[in-house]
């Protein structure tokens, strides 16, 4: 099997054959010699190999198809690099076209696209350096948030995608059906009896409700998996299809939940930062300037704990112009949150115990009755990354929670019995991964960090 | 915060004072003495504590809140045990009751339930010694498949759940949509331009095609999540969500190919015995004897490579009465490829050269034209356990294949595009996470492997 080439470059033998596999980023010629930058996804800096087009053994014919896009596979000898720009390059004994690319249809030459223009072509977008760069590190992020998770004694659930819980006001929601569209109703309700599930069914908004029952056999869990939002809401922040992280902890207060989230989190960074130096320089260079500083001291600080009603009124008393003026009893928005931990804490912030009104049901209420014990993670130039809470673990308290918002109690009834039979105080938080990866790239966009992202009326393939 | 249990027995410290938190799985008495299994799910043995009953410090009312299913806080000392069927325990010094669990209503007493029953409450039967099993041995799999593949090189990407591939012919879909079921149609044929995407939107069956155009750009690419089956059969092999795993490496040839998923398919085998031996031992012990050696054999073995037209040939040969008399051009059977693996190759077997009409329209075309680079790795009482092929590189051939089997050229046009610009010889593979998660546990239906399954008109929670 042939190396790729950051196997190549990381462990670089001077003056040995290497055979390189890949495809043509660029290519220049000085009429005698043609440089070739040949990238395979492996590494975002390529090799170059230099091609002495007067060489008889290279056909004219073959040469002319040394094109931008092209697949190639090429030996040469690896030496050191005479001009900028590389230490190292393959002076080339032979190489072979695999697959050419028509540069007259080729959408992706070397010019600049925009990434509006690349986001129709979500197939050959990630040849480029940018995509190819969020690629290796939303594969990193992933990986270390398993690693972490394994290392800590945490099982990794799979909660399912398909649910009838309905999302209790989680958010807007997809229905999954095999019914035939065109004879659905025969002008009567429609009766879910007959669907494949014989029941209606949705794609999920979250994997806790299903993670907090594994927690409470297992311990320790979490959920790495899609979810959904039917939001029809086009903002560079909200996606329909998204992945989610979700540990859940039987016996974790919601002071551990925050230990857990900050030391979480900081690994997360620091292994990033360490293994995707080279993808992350170039953000820095060329999407966010101080993109590895911001992250540096995210990992050096220590996470400063405020109370909802501490915020409030630290916000109340800034000087600063809000577009929505801040009140008790309001949901922070993303100008609080930003101002909170960038001018008044100058450092990633926890705000804990906020009203119950706009949090979930399902968070534990603090003696005083009107706040919950949730908890939410704010760092600086995004605002809240990671959102948690201890979770009500009470059955009449959440029974009357339940009765107070009005939620399907039929439907929770097995969400119940996790308090009826062996409560524990448990405790989890969610983070959502392209917000991870935008917070590590600088990518503004979250369409540019997804594969193939789906929203309102957009769906590629 | 608390030690596990696992770690507690891992590292045994003679003597010491220990707290354990986890539910109590059994409870008997004699009168004078309480002996309690607690268990946190971090093993499958919990840890036995011991209580004299006869100490005041104990109340009465105390001790009978020590039922199965209650959640427990117990701190003691850590001690060698006198009796049979553990090496310690703890004597007890002083123990809370976190939540109870009334022994009326709680469906899990300690007596023995069917899966049948189990199945009825997903949230619960996670808190038997089985589906614990099950459980840490799904979270070791999926983490050794992460982990090979990226000491391996490759990326892991997550492709989309949410597609306008309707999945070319490989099996039956759910439509994904927002549209109010009881005002569809108003009479007309649905207009999906009003629908969330603005188009159909389905469920998707593979994540295949999708990875190939990450594979054109990255090299080495794992998908690894959930994909999904319409189709209305009920067997103990077939759920409609289940979670795949799909590498794509593009300049692999189909010999490649084998010899990757040879190497993987052992690695996880290994890994997964020496890290859940508890749990694969009462596997062994209670559901499939000879279990270990069954998996020992494999991860022994040196697979074996045989054409179908062999394979065919064999079989024609053979003395057994199979219910489907094989010939060349059918679908192998599962009884057919347990035949070859068991009797006929005695270890595992991988069957290449496929006649190309019961494989997919993407399988690379051998020189023969009648047969493609299919390969199906089969291993001893399961049959199919991966399926994968070289892909067709060649635009021309793919085309031709495409408008043979009638499939709709638009909606793949894109697809195409990987054989346009910069095609290469590219494989890969498939494997049903449930089916390795079967074959390592030796549970029988599929149903039990799965966290919340989803089958036809079967949707709990």
């Amino acid at each position: 099997m042939h190396k790729s080439i950051k196997e190549i470059l990381n462990n670089p033998i001077l003056d040995s054959i290497i055979t390189v596999k890949g495809w043509i980023r660029t290519k220049r010629s000085n009429g005698k010699i043609s440089f070739v930058e040949i990238n395979d996804g492996s590494n975002i800096k390529g090799i170059q190999a230099i091609i002495n087009e007067e060489d008889h053994q290279f056909e004219k014919k073959e040469l002319k198809k040394l094109t931008t896009g092209a697949s190639i596979s090429l030996t040469g000898i690896l030496i050191l690099s005479p001009a900028k720009g590389q230490t190292y390059e393959i002076k080339t004994t032979n190489f072979n076209i695999i697959g050419e690319a028509d540069q007259e249809t080729y959408l992706l030459q070397k010019k600049r696209h925009t990434f509006e223009f690349l986001r129709e072509i979500p197939h050959l977008r990630i040849r480029t350096n940018t995509f190819g760069a969020v690629a290796r590190i939303r594969n990193q992020i992933s990986y270390k948030i398993h690693e972490y998770f394994q290392k800590n004694g945490f099982l990794y659930i799979h909660t399912p995608i398909i649910t009838s819980n309905d999302g209790e006001g989680a958010g807007e929601i997809f229905r999954v059906s095999t019914l035939d569209f065109n004879n659905i109703t025969n002008g009567k309700e429609v009766d879910f009896k007959d669907d494949f599930f014989g029941k209606q069914a949705f794609l999920t908004v979250t994997g806790q409700l299903h993670g907090e029952a594994y927690a409470m056999a297992l311990s320790k869990i979490y959920t790495f998996g899609p979810t959904f939002r039917a939001e029809n809401s086009n903002t560079t922040r909200h996606a329909s299809e998204f992945w989610m992280i979700e540990p859940e902890m039987a016996f974790f207060t919601l002071e551990d939940n925050i230990n857990l989230a900050e030391n979480f989190l900081k690994y997360i960074l620091k292994e990033t930062l360490n293994n995707c130096n080279q993808d992350i320089e170039f953000f820095d260079n060329f999407i966010e300037k101080g993109l590895i500083k911001k992250i540096e001291d995210v990992i050096n600080s220590n996470f400063e704990v405020i109370t909802y009603t501490q915020a409030i009124k630290q916000l109340e008393n800034a000087t600063k112009t809000f577009e929505i003026k801040p009140y008790w009893g309001m949901d922070l928005q993303t100008e609080h949150e930003r101002y909170l931990t960038e001018e008044i804490i100058k450092k990633p912030a926890i705000v804990i115990d906020y009203p119950k009104e706009f949090k979930a049901f399902y968070m534990k209420m603090n003696e005083d009755g009107k706040t919950v014990k949730g908890m939410d993670i704010l760092v600086p130039r995004i605002g809240e990354i990671i959102g948690g809470s201890e979770r009500e673990d009470n059955l009449d308290k959440l029974n009357k929670r339940i009765k107070e918002l009005n939620l399907e109690i039929e439907t929770l009834n097995w969400y119940l019995d996790l308090r009826r039979f062996g409560s524990t105080p448990h405790s989890g938080f969610g983070l959502g991964l392209e917000r991870l990866i935008q917070y590590i790239t600088g990518m503004a966009n979250i369409r540019d960090v997804i594969p193939f992202p789906r929203t309102p009326k957009t769906l590629y393939f």
